[in-house]
């Protein structure tokens, strides 16, 4: 079970959601709130993947919102881990919307999150697998995770 | 956009949950009525992409519940559109249920929901279209989707 | 507390809901997969009242919806055990709807449950007390029920 | 459809609820405003039936919790309207707990809840049926009913 | 920790909420039962923090309803502990609405609740730390709390 | 009632929430994404406070997630508006956890949120009054708030 390194393949996860009533703002559009919370279930779903543990949100780099989500569309979670450090991962999410109606899927926003994986009693991080990069893309990807995770200790110690 | 055929996978969707302790009876399994809700939701959203409407639940076929699926779960929910008739279509959810530390994944059950694409002031049915099954699986799950229609019409009709 | 059996009546419950904007599709109708929540814990209800215990769905008959239930209306569940087997129980639901304005009530649906009750500890099936159907009408659902039991065992070994 | 009297039978219901986790405070037991909240929908649906109408809630008399209510707990709410008056109706709950294992039945509390009828797009207070009591216990009730208005009518004018 | 005594300042809180379409009844305007599960959950953070355990809802004196919170509206609790007794504590909730568009608040109800604090295993109530009030309002809040608790022990007698 | 200008108190606000069940993570923790969910609330009070008007989340900066709060632990969000701009404000969040037995206040973390305000029918940006600091506190964020918006600009056409 304890894998010592998985691809990208092994840990993505496709997530999806309708928007309903219950899941609105006074205007009829998708809370802020929700997206945010909808994005965090799906980044902490392929973490564990990843790490065969539940995992705790450790971060969230910034999110920006272009355009309403409106009720009825359908908002579908392409989530994938970035990289892999010692304790910690960087997940990708993309956040796709479809109008039912005419089909036409939208880019939303992508999100950053990191995940630490807990030993379950003292709550200490514990070392999670290697990640391997296969296709270009996912290469893209990994190096990138990379120079985010640097901005993440820039901004940590007051540098940017 | 009111195309007239369809490929399978152009309507079929993967949709994820996690078992929280909102979804919990007081086992601390997963609710069997909340299983139910994800069902419906994943073949409405394949029965939506499908006719690019919003379609109704009109039947669902019987339930079988093997194991309690638990707190902390991964639950998946493979979901396609068998075959379409006039005005409905046949959808099929196979549901997996996946342990975080093991990795394990097994099949938990299968669902096949009928829904009916309906015009949106009048209620009334309106023609979906027509699905094209292109592997030997989808026109083997297509001959089935043929044969539990008979059935669902005979039991309708008190035959069975 | 261990009852060598009960009547209908001792384990008869009727439950009732009110549709409010949180249960509702983006049509403003019961979503489907609520309601088929309301007639599971409905269903729990009844058979836990037969047999002391907190018993597990196991099986969900087919389920027909013939027409949405709306915002505002009233859903009423006339809940009875019909049969109990060995360590099962075999639960009606009839779903009645009712328009507020016009106190129409309407019969939306019916729908039969399997239930089993559990050994809290090791998940093991435990005998239920007998029912002793009374009245010609619970004779006669006492009756079908072992008909529909027959239905599912051949269902379950692929004979129909 | 616009009766001018009804009976006690006519507006009498019966709701159910079973108390699961999403219901819970951090003891695991019933949270006081979940009841409230059951407690209040319970009385709508009863004020309803009497007026064939949506009522609001206009008044709560004061309530008292005696004991916990426990996660898996069956809760049952014996709800009828005591008295109509011109435009608004006193509504009683009964609130009885049943323990699943040994079965029995605990009177948790009562409450007494007035409703008015209102015009859904004026918001103005209409007419109700007048109530007609037929048993002993109901023309009890339907005399007490007054004297609580009374006591509601010197809050409200601070003379207790 | 065990603090003897403590001001009205040390377990006052405000408490705010936004009425989104989950809150509200079929006419779009806030649920009364929400409204009480609210003021239950603001009483029992002030209560919570006065006596430094969490304590359970013991009475709810009466609530008055006056006109229909809307969706969209701000509602604001205001809540202090009146006045601390052995093992209970009176606490106050002022409702306030507020119109986002206006800006106009309006005072909406006022409630008092009685908590007890409760040891977590035995479920016995235990001995809370004394109320000073300090303000000329705040005395007047103890005095009148004394008063109320009369008429609720008279109620209780059936005394009134 | 339309201003021209507004001091810092006239949008500030205080939220509080406390960990129940529901909210929970499989930890028996709190979750991130309702973490996040509730800080979105309240800077969506705190702005519309500010513009009196109901304003969209734009932008969240970076969150960072120190420590689990828990199950029964109160969460409190001190939120005020840093910097108006011309249809944007700029609001800041700042969690506190409080345990109830010892009554310890943690700052658990701070948030930026970039609100819009909008016009409901074309859902076009529109002028928000300006913001007034007064205190030295106030116009220090209110200086930094225009340094975060040069970042978030130079994010958004990919400098940094």
């Amino acid at each position: 079970m304890a894998k010592k390194s998985k691809t990208v393949k092994e840990s993505q996860i496709e997530m999806i959601e309708l928007v309903l009533p219950n899941d609105t703002n006074i205007f009829g559009n998708l809370l802020g709130g929700r997206l945010m919370h909808w994005i965090d279930i799906s980044a902490a779903l392929a973490a564990s993947k990843h790490c065969n543990n539940v995992p705790v949100t450790a971060e969230v780099d910034n999110l920006v919102f272009h355009e309403p989500v409106h009720l009825g569309n359908i908002v579908r979670f392409k989530t994938s881990v970035n990289r892999a450090f010692r304790t910690s991962m960087e997940v990708g999410v993309r956040v796709e919307v479809e109008d039912i109606k005419s089909g036409k899927i939208k880019h939303s926003n992508s999100a950053y999150l990191t995940f630490v994986s807990i030993e379950r009693k003292t709550f200490k991080p514990i070392p999670v697998p290697k990640l391997i990069p296969e296709t270009k893309e996912e290469k893209r990807r990994y190096e990138q995770a990379d120079k985010r995770r640097e901005q993440r200790l820039k901004r940590r110690h007051g540098i940017i």
